[in-house]
């Protein structure tokens, strides 16, 4: 890889960190948004994920720019489509935190979360939150144990989010159908941002160089 | 665009069409696996998702050559990212069909949908099916009124999302939690198969040249 292509790829890949531990962040805001019924945060991240969206646009910008200039190689342009996945893979997370904040904003001034699954749904906020600045780790060291060590959180992700629909689908469940199915889109939703996370930093580990 | 690269992107457009054809059929069938808990047919699309992950890593390498073999201008590069765009969503789609069908085969041998559900998941399977057709032959014509006329589907299928959730929320609703939970489910994977054929037809109809 040439010299001048490294430079730009190293600078997009910054780029791409910031803009995954936004999404860390929004995730974060997002769930005390959802615990604490807090209107407020919740508009914030619903606000927010433009700068998010944004973000992704000008990545995308830059990468094209990137391709019809400089004649890339075939491992350059694997590390460029790399880059765009990522960025894809981010924004879709700043959907889910705001997917969140709006479940928390259906129900207030209630909680979308009934007492009984709090617990499990803070955690998996914590570790959602967790996944993504991590994978931003990755994205900027490359390094391939921390993305793997990444898979191993997302399976405790994937634990709570089995763990939950028990709760659910337990004769204890005392709460009713709507905050069962509240917290079954909630799940899911978590569920899915630290699959995105995981990938991102499959994709960061991988490098074609 | 030169006359070989758009040789080239017909080809590609038109696998992608057959790719995006694929999700329909397949979601078609995983419809009528949950509806009749046929574990056979939901065997069938679960072990035929690999044919379209296969298409999408063979558009995938095809497009990473193109660009690497004939210096695209800049508008070329935004017709191949589109391209890679829309394999993903398609092979996503081909994902949510999957889900459709795990979920059949999770209840076998009852049915995963409760009679009083029936005719509203029956619509969303058809207009997930059609709008996946419709998105392939937008792809071939690039035809922007077709692509106007599948976001009318698309609200019609948003429509249905929301009819099923007054389903399960109401009074009326005497199937329990776990078919509601099950339905929240598959009612959000409809839902997302539909916003991934209307993001495909507004790819495929944006024609850059």
């Amino acid at each position: 890889m040439s010299p001048a292509f490294t430079t730009v790829i190293s600078g997009l890949r910054g780029e791409l960190a910031d803009m995954v531990r936004m999404t860390g962040e929004a995730m974060g805001r997002a769930t005390e948004a959802l615990l604490n019924a807090d209107l407020e945060q919740a508009q914030t991240v619903i606000a927010a994920d433009r700068v998010i969206d944004d973000l992704n646009q000008r990545i995308d910008d830059r990468s094209v720019r990137l391709v019809s200039t400089m004649a890339p190689a075939d491992s350059e342009v694997r590390e460029i489509l790399a880059i765009l996945r990522v960025a894809t893979s981010a924004e879709r997370m700043g959907d889910l935190a705001v997917h969140i904040a709006k479940s928390a904003r259906l129900r207030h001034p209630d909680s979308a979360v009934p007492e009984a699954a709090r617990e499990i749904v803070r955690e998996m906020g914590e570790l959602a939150e967790q996944l993504a600045l991590e994978a931003a780790d990755v994205l900027e060291t490359q390094d391939a144990r921390a993305a793997s060590d990444l898979k191993a959180a997302d399976e405790r992700l994937d634990a709570l989010h089995r763990r939950l629909f028990g709760l659910v689908l337990s004769p204890d469940w005392k709460d009713g159908i709507e905050p069962a199915v509240d917290l079954t889109l909630i799940s899911r939703f978590y569920e899915r941002f630290g699959d995105h996370a995981v990938s991102i930093a499959g994709r960061a580990a991988l490098d074609p160089r």
